[in-house]
């Protein structure tokens, strides 16, 4: 089957020039789910581009009628960041304009003014089918009214108005994954959220951060949190509701690296995952173990003590125990006539899952970040 | 009288160099009020240094029983800010490092996991002098309990330690002034907090905007924000205070720029600012006209809703009316054999009080803000 | 008239999008001389493109028997250049992939190992006319022969790339016109060659820099300097020949600005020059005072001599004594209890003609400019 | 022995901080040759910085007694480039202030206006030890007269503040050993002198770049140019000599690195290099296999043909045939319905000696280097 291919102009720019965003869309011959998949909304973070593009080349060489319901898919999604550049750098993190973490721009419906304890006792007694649908036409009405709201002469700010192209895409879908890579060295692993660990195993990786804290406005966050919102207040009205409604960020390997064995992990974890979603009319593979998932707010961040050169950095991946040596920093103080050694050592039990690839820090600069008891 | 000068150390660099922030204190003879003032929290935003230049000089020229209490003046407050380049230009806005606004980055006590409706039922029947001091110990020991949490082999990110730095110099103050300017180019106004709309006008700045909502942990927010979370939970158990708290922004001009007439505005305004809460015993002016105050959310920002150069536009200190010419945008699209031009009318009645100094945009970037009513 | 309109592609960006520049070729009737004028190959220096919209605008009006020859006007030749922003500022002066100040990366058919001993022996006894054109026809084979050579597989770096381009437009021309501003803020001038000062008058400008030291590599002096080193040479030999090719670089006004007297001058010169130069019929403006050239090599520049944050600034235009105070600096060195003001005095005579439009420096920072004698 | 310290301010930031540089002497108790080894001229060039630690190290171990003449040592030669940030990225290749490379500003005595064809004359018949002093004196004699000239109002810019730093430093050595890395990926070498092609095998590196070209200005190249100028000018006359005078340029591994393997090498290689001039009194290690030069003019470099994401590409030390896939481009290119993969092949035989660490490129963006025949 061949994808309906489609250009959506993000900006124009200063010199005239257009950027695009490239949408793939496989429309199977039944099914009415939509599962939205876009990699690179941070600049540097590319390896989702080439996973999209071994999706699109196996679903091309599948039948219509292997594919059940709608499989969007956008490469390249921010062009803005993945084209930016200092040196051969990938800085593209933040909007050069306002400097909005690209990630944490994304509209929220329940931060909005609304009154979900209305639509609760509205719908309660509805199949959950319907409430879905219901809630869904709210959300997409409120943000129809935001966009209807925007005065041409004012226009919006760049972030405002590329966040409202990728939702305008996304809203209404069921499954949302979005493809990231951290930004330094990295293993693989996932972002889940509460209420949606029973899935997570289907993308077949070994670890993920349990979403129990939310920076807010990220993509994925953003999409899901109304309807965990929504779930929580049916329950608390004795009606429990898990809504076929999903979202996933996946960190596969470091930043401005493809790592083919992160591209060929992305690939299968997330067919496994749209065959166990009945999405695609696949065998599904049984994990062999579960994704051990990591509670966000236990997580470790270790930053130097003061400025220096990072030597014998442990590696990502690395298991270690209390007191284990994580790193030494070489310091020319201009305090001291000598140079200094500072051996740091663990204060966790756990697993090193990424670590900056800059071996030179000012104080307070990131080290790495350990899963406890990983 | 002179100052005591303390240098605190706040980050030592890759290359073993020290940065430090300079502390002047005036310590009256008498009075226990304190005031805190700093300049230059984003690096562009240079004219508070001035200001405080010319506070420091005015108050070595003081007799210490002509100040009541203690003053604390921190220019250059933010060094990683103010020294940051790219060509000539101040782009130190945002961290390096982690890409916090630098005015983004503060702890607000009323964010932790604290109980001040039992803080409320405890004190209620005390003197607004025992609430208050009693209020500011809890902050202060929840404080410090997070300073002792932070344990040594993990560090902390160099926001967090710089704003703990800046933190610790400021919690126990009654007045906080924040001075900043524009970082584009801008008219003189301040930042008000609701219930302290009283205190504006003894700055003498003709415009002001009215706090009412909030980006979260800016500076001046995270001081008072507590406070008039106190406040209200008073006020719910019918106990009416407002404290002797006060926190502000002033924005002095544009980013940048010395404009020796901001210079002089900032400096008047803060000496009968000080006279009025009598922490100088000095001749109170009395404010021709009271300070406009504009609700945050209602003013208005217009961005390019496409790319190319800017021309006619409007100027800072403006009044429009709606439908007049703000700017022009001269395009050469790609799209079109012609280069275009379109006239931006405004669709709104006000007075313009900031505007890019940059004369090219791409598409979403601000081109000026609107006070309305104004 | 209409132009021709021609897209040009220059770079395909990492998304997939492209950036391309748009030429404007207005042909005359009869004639074969050829212009060739460009704006905005540095980021910042976006004025020429309102000077060429409003070229466009003039010539369109004219009918083609009013020009002769070929006139070549290309706006926003530099996209990459244009589009860059750090927040706001366009930081555009430096190719972001490797460095280069994009008006460095010209080449020099002069730089090549040719023979130009050789051509003038060869073509000493034949007329202007002639000459002219053989060394034409080497100067195009030369740059021909090194594009065949481009490896397809090994490619040729952006710079380079983008160098190819423009020259290719423009080599075969006899004026060329560059127009940049200055960067920070100042006066309007040009940069005018030896040999070429009688021409100069023509843009009816105060002030030129002469060139008589060059950097290497830029636009104007790429393109001319092979004719300058015949022109040498050939006088040398006892033939004195000027030859019908000029490069002029103009600058009109300040960075990120579209300051309207200056697209009004740069409009009214280039008009003026081009009927000077028998390309338009038009009445010739006879330039009331001459143009005022300064040596290159005798302009004094003023840098910081310690970090700190400037006030008192003389603007650009301010005609300057020796000891005259040119600025302040106020300074809160670490190493001295009190801020320090220290005041600069001018070494030189002459006119200030810019200043750097940012009032904090680190030591070494550019201050201001002077041409003397001015 | 203990070597000497000294702090150097190299300059006063706007916050009123300095930054300095760290100078360690170890004098030997006799002897009369200088070393000077600096390291991180380029902002993310650290490598060096560990070696130095290791040469220092080591000297603290030896008796004054082993040492024969002055070595000198700068760790963190380059405060302002090694501190500089974009996220975590060491950007400091080119200053901030005026965007030239650190490693092209030095002056080269042969670019003034000096008649060396006189010193020639003069100095022909003297000894080699005369010539090389009176050569010295003149070089540093021109030197201070350029310090002499700077005014105190105009000051100077940075970048000239901070080489004559450097240079007042190492102008008078026998024997400058710069140590940077490649900025992106990298085998260790060394750049080379024509003419001091004998003593590069004491590095003990399998590959040196010799320089046939120069780009000028660079740190080695301003310090031996002149010498080379002048032995060249001396065989015209008939008089070869060699003086005692060398600069190298070490490459060690990768930029923002600390690989141990390149610390090691570095290290012995310097110290081999030392025993070899007579500076240590230490066993001399004979090379196993001569160091093979590669010229600069052959030094094939290879650019994205198309922007996209770089995959499967071949890593440093690859040695490669022509027509061996050296990467693939995965391109979603705007214009094509379908992504498209280009196989790149290698035009040339060799050894792959660097490749760019971003998998992603916009056109024209490096992409590796190969030594021809390596």
């Amino acid at each position: 089957m061949t994808p309906d291919y489609q250009l959506i102009e993000i900006q124009t720019l200063a010199s005239g020039d257009t950027l695009q965003i490239p949408v793939y869309t496989f429309q199977g011959k039944t099914g009415n789910k939509k599962a939205y998949i876009q990699a690179n909304l941070h600049g540097a973070e590319i390896v989702g581009n080439a996973v999209i593009y071994e999706l699109i080349t196996f679903l091309n060489s599948l039948n219509s009628d292997e594919v059940q319901g709608e499989i969007v898919l956008i490469p390249m999604c921010n062009p803005t960041g993945v084209n930016q550049r200092n040196l051969f750098f990938s800085t593209g993190r933040y909007s050069p304009y306002d400097g909005n973490n690209w990630n944490r721009i994304f509209w929220d419906y329940s931060h909005e003014n609304v009154n979900i304890d209305d639509f609760v006792r509205k719908n309660i007694n509805l199949s959950k089918q319907e409430i879905q649908a219901n809630f869904l036409k709210d959300i997409l009405n409120k943000f129809q009214e935001k966009l209807d709201k925007i005065n041409p002469y004012r226009g919006v700010s760049f972030s405002e108005d590329y966040r409202n192209i990728l939702q305008s895409l996304s809203l209404n879908a069921n499954y949302v994954i979005d493809i990231h890579s951290s930004s330094v060295s990295s293993i693989d692993y996932l972002y889940c959220f509460d209420y949606r660990q029973k899935s997570a195993d289907y993308f077949l990786l070994d670890y993920g951060i349990l979403m129990n804290k939310y920076d807010g406005n990220a993509f994925d966050e953003a999409f899901l949190n109304p309807w965990l919102v929504l779930e929580k207040k049916l329950s608390q009205a004795r009606r429990n509701i898990t809504f076929d409604v999903e979202a996933w960020t996946l960190e596969l390997g470091s930043g401005m690296k493809v790592n083919e064995e992160s591209v060929k992990k992305g690939f299968k974890g997330i067919i496994n995952y749209l065959s166990a979603k009945k999405m695609l009319n696949l065998e599904l593979i049984t994990p062999e173990q579960k994704t051990k998932l990591i509670p966000k707010n236990t997580i470790k961040s270790y930053y130097a003590p003061q400025g220096g050169i990072i030597r014998h950095r442990l590696k990502e991946g690395t298991k270690i125990q209390r007191g284990d040596v994580l790193y030494n920093i070489l310091s020319f103080l201009k305090t001291s006539i000598t140079p200094t050694i500072i051996e740091i050592e663990s204060a966790d039990e756990g697993i090193i899952y990424d670590v900056s690839t800059n071996d030179t820090v000012n104080q307070g600069e990131y080290i790495l970040g350990i899963f406890p008891h990983g």
